[in-house]
C-alpha cells in the first residue's frame, strides 16, 4: 500500500466516522409501511411472486425514506411510499385493486399529519389514478374532511388530479379472482373445503398504509386500499375512516391499519391506540399489542396495524399468519417482512 | 273520617311506600336525545318556534323513555326518539333535512349498541325515509358496518325499509335557507354583514341523536343528520362515523355528536371521550368537558354532546351557544333545553 493510497483511507475512515458521529444529533426520522394483512402462508406462495413483493416493498420504502433525509416531510414521504405500492399490480390499492361484485373497483384512501391534526378521506372513488393524492386534497383543498363517490371524483379532477377509465385498474389476476370467489360463493358453505372457506375469508383483506417521522418532528399516516373483493352496496370498510384505519398526532403516534375492516371500525382501532398512548400512559408497542389482541381479536376479528411513535420507534402488530412490510427505523435499519413469524 | 276511609288511606300510602322502596331495586333507565348544536339564540328565536321546537324534543324523549320503562331494549328507544326527530321537519334529519348545493338531501345516520359493539351507518341516502333505520340494518343484516351512496339505498330497499321520492323530504324553509346561503356566498367575505357571517357559519350544524340505558344495562347511541347546507361533492359529516359521531360500549359510555363534524371527525370525539374512561379513569362529564373544550375548541371547532354512561349518568357538554336536548335521568327527572345557560 502506497503512502497516497494510506491517506486516502484513513481519510475516509475519519470522514466515516465524523458522519457516523454527527448522524445521532440530528432528529431521528424513520418510516414503515404495510402492504396488507392476512392469510398470507409460506405454502402458498411462489419464490418469484415473493421476491416480487419483497422488491416493491422495498422500492415504495425507500422512495419515503429518501425524502425523510432529504428533509422532505412525513406527508412528502407518505404518499411517496403509498404512490409504489398504488401503482404496483400487486397490491390491493390503485392499479390492481381488487373488484367489487359488479367487477369494477372503488378505492378508498385517507391521510392525516400529526403536527395539527389535520386530515382528508376519500371513499368509493372510480377515477382517480393515485387516491392517497384525492385525500390529501380533500385535506389541503376543501374544507372536508371526507368526500365520497363520484361527488370525490369530482372534486379531484376538479383539483387537477390525473383522473383513468376504470381499465386502468383492473387487472386479468382480480378478474380471476373475482371469478373464483363467486363461483365458491355460489357452493353451499357446508359443501366447501377448508382450502375454499380459507381463500373466501381472505378476500376481506389488503390495503397498503405508511407511516413517518420527518426531520421537524412531524407524524404523518395514509392508507389506501380497493375494499372486499365482491363487495357489494358500495360499502366501506375501516381504510378512509379517521380513527379507525388511520390516524396520526405528534403528540401520541401514527397509526396505518389493515385487516377486516368491520372490526376496526368497531374498534376504532388506530385512535385507541393513540388514546392508550395520550390517556393511559402506555407505550406504542403495549397499545397496539393491546388493541389488536384485546379488542379487535376477541370479537373475532383480524389484521394488523403499523405504528410509529414521536421518538421514532416502530411497532409492526398483527394477528394473521402474515403481513406484507417493511421499515428503516431511526437508525437506518432496513426490514422487509411478510410472514408473522419472521 | 270514618273507619273504611282510614284504611284505604293507610292502604294506599303503605303500597305508595312499598311501590317506592321497590323502585330503587330495579335496574336504572335513562336516555337523552339532542337535535343539534349551534349559533342558537334567543333573540333569533319566536316564542312559537321554540314552543314546536320543545314540543318534538318532548315527543321524542317520551317514545324513548316509554319503551324503556316496559323493558324495551336501549336499541328500540335510541331508534324510537330519532324517528320521532326524523319526521319532524324542524331537525335536520330525515323530513325536513337541509339541501345540498344542487337542492337535494343526502341524509347520513350511525347506530352502535354498547353491549357488543356492533355498529352499522348509513352514508349520503336520497330515499330511505328513516335512515336511523338503514344503519340498524346495515348492522343487523349485512356482514358490513358502513354503506354508501346508491349501494346504501339500495340495501335498505332489499331490506324492506319505506324508500321515498325526494320530495318527501324537501321542504319550503329549507329551500329558502339554500337560495339565502347561496346569495350570500356569492358576495364577497369583506361585505357580509356580521349577520349573515354569522348565518352562513350556522350551516355547518344540526343533527339529531339519542343515548339510551336499558334495564338490562345495555347502552346504545344512534345519530341522524342532513349533513351541511349547501353541502357539495357528496361530502360526509362526523354523523355516520363510528367512533367520530356515534359511539356505545358498555365497558364506558354512548355518545352521539352535533357540530361542525370535520373537527369531530380529527379529533374522534366519540369515542375519545370513551378511551379517557377507559384508560384515563375520568368520569364521563369530565371527559366529555376535556373532548369538547380541550380537543375539539383548540382546534377552532366546535359543537357538542350528549353522553350516558353504564351507571345512567346523563351529560350534556357544548362550546356553542345552544344545544336543543332533552333528558330523563334515572329518577324519571324531564329536562327540555335549548339555550347553553338553560
Amino acid at each position: 500500500m502506497n503512502n497516497t493510497i494510506c491517506i486516502r483511507l484513513l481519510l475516509c475512515l475519519f470522514t466515516g466516522s465524523l458522519v457516523s458521529a454527527q448522524e445521532p444529533t440530528k432528529p431521528p426520522i424513520a418510516i414503515a409501511i404495510h402492504g396488507g394483512a392476512g392469510t398470507i402462508l409460506k405454502k402458498n406462495m411462489t419464490p418469484e411472486k415473493e421476491q416480487s413483493i419483497r422488491e416493491v416493498l422495498s422500492s415504495a420504502i425507500h422512495a419515503g425514506y429518501e425524502l425523510l433525509q432529504q428533509g422532505g416531510s412525513s406527508q412528502e414521504a407518505v404518499v411517496a411510499a403509498i404512490h409504489v405500492m398504488e401503482d404496483s399490480p400487486l397490491f390491493n390499492a390503485g392499479k390492481g385493486a381488487v373488484l367489487n361484485a359488479l367487477g369494477e373497483v372503488e378505492l378508498d384512501a385517507s391521510f392525516m399529519e400529526g403536527k395539527n391534526r389535520n386530515a382528508g378521506a376519500v371513499a368509493g372513488v372510480r377515477h382517480v389514478r393515485n387516491p392517497i393524492d384525492a385525500a390529501v386534497a380533500v385535506m389541503e383543498s376543501s374544507p372536508h374532511v371526507m368526500l365520497v363517490g363520484a361527488g370525490a371524483d369530482s372534486f379531484a379532477q376538479a383539483q387537477g388530479l390525473t383522473a383513468v377509465e376504470q381499465e386502468y385498474f383492473i387487472t386479468p389476476a382480480r378478474q380471476k379472482s373475482l371469478k373464483r370467489l363467486q363461483s365458491k360463493l355460489n357452493k353451499a358453505q357446508a359443501a366447501l373445503t377448508a382450502e375454499e372457506d380459507l381463500f373466501i375469508r381472505q378476500q376481506r383483506y389488503g390495503t397498503v398504509g405508511c407511516v413517518a417521522l420527518d426531520r421537524a418532528g412531524n407524524l404523518a399516516a395514509g392508507t389506501s386500499t380497493g375494499g372486499m373483493t365482491n363487495k357489494q352496496w358500495n360499502r366501506v370498510g375501516d381504510a378512509p375512516i379517521i380513527g379507525a384505519g388511520t390516524y396520526a398526532d405528534n403528540a401520541s403516534c401514527a397509526i396505518s391499519a389493515t385487516g377486516w375492516g368491520e372490526y376496526f371500525i368497531r374498534n376504532v382501532v388506530a385512535y385507541d391506540i393513540a388514546a392508550q398512548m395520550m390517556y393511559g400512559g402506555r407505550s406504542l408497542a403495549d397499545a397496539a399489542q393491546h388493541s389488536i389482541h384485546q379488542r379487535v381479536a376477541p370479537l373475532g376479528g383480524d389484521g394488523g396495524i403499523i405504528g410509529l411513535d414521536a421518538s421514532g420507534q416502530i411497532t409492526m402488530e398483527m394477528n394473521t399468519p402474515g403481513m406484507y412490510r417493511a421499515s428503516i427505523d431511526i437508525n437506518g435499519t432496513l426490514e422487509v417482512k411478510i410472514y408473522a413469524d419472521e
